[in-house]
């Protein structure tokens, strides 16, 4: 088995971790060692994974704790809240389950956020580790430390800053993810491009048949790089008071559109896509960019399978469900702009240019 | 008006804070001024203290931030759960108020247990400040930075580490204070002398009368030494791993008794006071201290018309639920134990020699 990519992450206070990315991670002994001690494991994953993969990482996990339990979850981003979290807690609360206790977040990015804010929280604070499973959660969730539960009035309203012990992104377990999910992970690496690094766009497009096809070293190449550069944005602003902010490109009309069609309907990453290809316009209508990257981000957006059409809420509703945005600043709305291929920042934008690229993209 | 004590918390990160100690502090704008730059302040407290100092609290914070907003939770330990910190978070996100917003905690531990989870949780992180209006709350949350909810299996099982900008305890809030809510307060009090402070255990003995007579000068001594000792242990270990431990003197039995009976039943500062009082005499059973400790402690924790008969609950019960304290580590119980006057440490106790305890405490 050749030795897995790795990306350490730099932080402060010995919480710095590797992510670990390659084939066959899952069943290398190697991945599981070297982890906090403590006296059980705790697995928490969903109906659509635990049939997958749980025995497997159970029986990994066996021979390294005393014990290992397994917490079954509803999938889907409408479970993301504070029911499924307990269901966490009573689980470990009736087995009388202490601080001794290392929880594994095994599946996509909802368990990934869901695991962490309960390892963040649950006794003011176990350890934890990623398993992502889906390209999503290996590219996004692995990195930053956020975590997470929705509101019914907000995506990701309530939730904590807590790091992982180390992530392990095993690319076999993409060959079980649906194809829509595939390319739904696919969004949040185009992202990468426009807003840290034009040769990485580059690459994308010539690439993107391959990742499609799930090609292990394409995807090695696409989960470290995103990795990487999100890593170097991170390091440089952990608590999001300012450069992190350009890793929300397409966040905030994305976020509107998860919102305004009830959470579930859209992919995270096909809202994020589209959220792109309209904060892009934003950037040309605003002066920053000319029309012929609007079109080149809209045409890899559509080869990749990604919606680049807003569902028609309204731009009433677009405007209300994006001043609710935890980027929002005492009523102005701020959007991620492209200032230059592979360079982004925070701007506010007036209500009626928005309202522009929401009729010109029949949203409105 | 006199310049208030201040007692200040040195932490890393630049998370260092006052606690101002005195009378007259809620209506001095001085207290209120140099805070984090927020558009609005939302005042948290219960339908207690809201009528008594809330309007005031809206007046002085008027002259500071553009909006003040109130949120008023039910009153009592029974309510420190999920469904009263959603009623912040639904206020919060109702209202569209984003992270330019900082949260006042005004109330006793319950309601700044909350809102400091709260104001951890909500958007990952917004400022609070703690406005605590009870001598329990003013001895003991004022210091350490935890903050939780309940969970029906467990005290403070869901929570984070999460610091204020500042404290303000107002010694004339402790006017409106129920006795057995002073008496409970004294409780924390009483509590520092054995752990850390011989000598303040002998000006507790002194000014025991004074201190139920709520005499200002008296109050003002007691709770800065007790902020001083709590913010001396916490600021060696502020995240639990070891010395902070016994700080918990008295709360392994504590705790026991207010899940046992269910929350609310016996204040936290009764549980506690009747907890130090079982905990001194498991220290002379291991042969820590003689007997002599045990009676004063006792008639200390009687004198201030605190609890120190456990309620029957039998001894396998007690057993089982100090067994899910946090403090736990696989399986062992392990308690806060007097070494020597001033001076304690976490010792495994074994069961047999706890169930000694309690039966000979009429608990069993």
């Amino acid at each position: 088995m050749p030795a897995p990519d790795t990306v350490r992450i730099h932080l402060p206070d010995a919480r710095s971790y590797d992510i670990r990315i390659g084939a066959g991670l899952l069943d290398d002994a190697n991945s599981w060692q070297g982890l906090p001690k403590a006296a059980t494991a705790v697995i928490v994953t969903n109906e659509t994974v635990a049939p997958l993969y749980a025995e497997r990482l159970c029986g990994q996990l066996r021979g390294v704790y005393g014990r290992v339990d397994l917490v079954v979850l509803p999938d889907g981003e409408q479970h993301k809240d504070w029911n499924s979290l307990n269901q966490v807690f009573d689980h470990l609360l009736g087995q009388a389950l202490d601080r001794k206790t290392v929880l594994f977040a095994l599946g996509g990015g909802v368990i990934g956020d869901m695991t962490g804010f309960a390892a963040a929280i649950y006794m003011r604070g176990v350890p934890f580790v990623q398993v992502p499973t889906t390209l999503l959660a290996q590219v996004d969730s692995s990195v930053g430390g956020k975590t997470a539960i929705n509101h019914p009035l907000g995506k990701n309203m309530v939730g904590a800053f807590y790091q992982p012990e180390r992530v392990i992104a095993d690319l076999d377990t993409l060959d079980t993810l649906p194809e829509r999910e595939l390319r739904a992970g696919l969004a949040e690496i185009i992202k990468y491009g426009p807003i840290a690094d034009a040769a990485f766009l580059d690459w994308i497009e010539v690439h993107l048949d391959a990742l499609l096809a799930r090609d292990k070293a394409a995807l090695a190449h696409a989960v470290r790089r995103s990795c990487e550069i999100k890593a170097d944005v991170v390091s440089q602003d952990e608590r999001e008071q300012g450069l992190r902010a350009i890793l929300n490109f397409g966040h905030t009309i994305g976020h509107a559109i998860e919102a305004g069609l009830g959470y579930g309907a859209w992919l995270h990453g096909e809202a994020v896509a589209c959220g792109m290809v309209l904060a892009a316009d934003l950037s040309r209508r605003v002066g920053l960019m000319p029309e012929s990257f609007v079109e080149r981000l809209r045409r890899l957006v559509e080869r990749a399978g990604l919606p680049t059409q807003p569902p028609r809420l309204g731009a009433d509703r677009y405007l209300q469900l994006m001043r609710v945005d935890k980027k929002a600043e005492s009523g102005a709305i701020r959007f991620v702009l492209v200032e230059a291929l592979g360079r982004a920042g925070l701007h506010s934008v007036p209500d009626a240019v928005i309202a522009e690229t929401l009729v010109a993209y029949g949203a409105a």
